[in-house]
């Protein structure tokens, strides 16, 4: 992240810095040893000018939350094309998710870890974005039970217990996928979505479900 | 929760009277807003005494922690009869982890929301829980791969995966089941069971795995 010191830069481009820095810094240090001089400096602005754009430390760090949470709901809806058959949807939603969290890994560690674990009202930030991908994961599942039309079709509860699993599931998945060598985003997806789609019945005996090519 | 007057009793069953009222108060009431006077009433005790004993509201949360943690890991592999096949074995302890979680809705709370929610040292104790938690799963997982002596087989980072992703959704499903009117622990299980073993390919076409009886 390059230090831009011109002093002509408009308000919400220095804010955007501002909070790049602060998600770096949030992401790698936590949010109690984060300190807002390391995010003015990676930021190349001066403390008193993060404190008159963004007023807090607490203030700055639910700036970020609330950017990262609205990035990684849009990611995952861009990600998924309403004309496809539901497998195909699903997993473009999932392989979206994982390409996002494994591209900003600070982000996500963020949103999972650090809003989560300093009380209010950070955590009640961040369950709003969770309730908002359960909402479109529930969507995506209901759709799909119903191109299946099968007789009896899926309860509305049962869909809803299905989205918290797949969405537990893809979180789960995503923390372990950044903390390990080499796992790719793209490996995470397939391995939620062979979990999620052919089940481990299918797995055990060398079935999987086969991505689409690309 | 009777409040027991009597002086003579031992001081580990006062103890553990004092645990049980503070899982109670901890998990209804959040780690911030629980005091320790409200615990002592419940426990029948004096506040000087639950100093004595636990030391401090710190050590007396984490000592719930530590508690709770140890009853859920314990109470999961009791559940799974190591001679039965691999899904029922998968089953039963999904099963187990329900109806633990289903029976102590407080201490489930204090593991999966206040502990994660208000830093260390509680975050540290709450994941080295999780960690034994998705270790046994890895195991039982793997055993079921073995048995099934597909070819290729598994590779042991797809079982760490797939158990990452089977543990996030039993996370995600008993907080979601804890908070929906009627949600048996049972209708929890079998919502997951489907929804690994079986896949959602095979519930969208009505082909769900089905629950040995009892």
């Amino acid at each position: 992240m390059g230090a831009v010191k011109g002093k002509r830069m408009p308000r919400a481009v220095r804010e955007q810095q501002m909070m790049d820095a602060a998600v770096r810094t949030f992401g790698q240090r936590g949010y109690r040893a984060a300190s807002m001089d390391e995010i003015a400096e990676l930021a190349g602005v001066s403390k008193p000018l993060v404190y008159l754009y963004l007023n807090s430390k607490e203030d700055l760090f639910s700036a970020c939350i609330k950017r990262e949470a609205d990035a990684l709901l849009e990611a995952v809806r861009a990600g998924v094309d309403p004309s496809l058959p539901a497998d195909a949807q699903l997993w473009s939603g999932l392989r979206a998710f994982f390409v996002h969290t494994a591209e900003n890994p600070d982000a996500w560690s963020v949103l999972h870890r650090q809003a989560r674990s300093h009380g209010e009202p950070f955590v009640t930030e961040v369950s709003g974005m969770r309730d908002g991908i359960v909402a479109f994961v529930t969507g995506l599942i209901g759709a799909a039970a119903r191109e299946a039309h099968s007789d009896p079709a899926l309860a509305d509860r049962d869909v809803a217990g299905l989205a918290q699993a797949l969405v537990g599931a893809a979180e789960s998945l995503a923390g372990w996928a950044n903390d390990t060598p080499d796992v790719s985003a793209r490996e995470a997806a397939a391995t939620l979505m062979n979990f999620a789609w052919a089940g481990l019945e299918n797995l055990m005996h060398a079935r999987p479900w086969t991505p689409p090519a690309g």
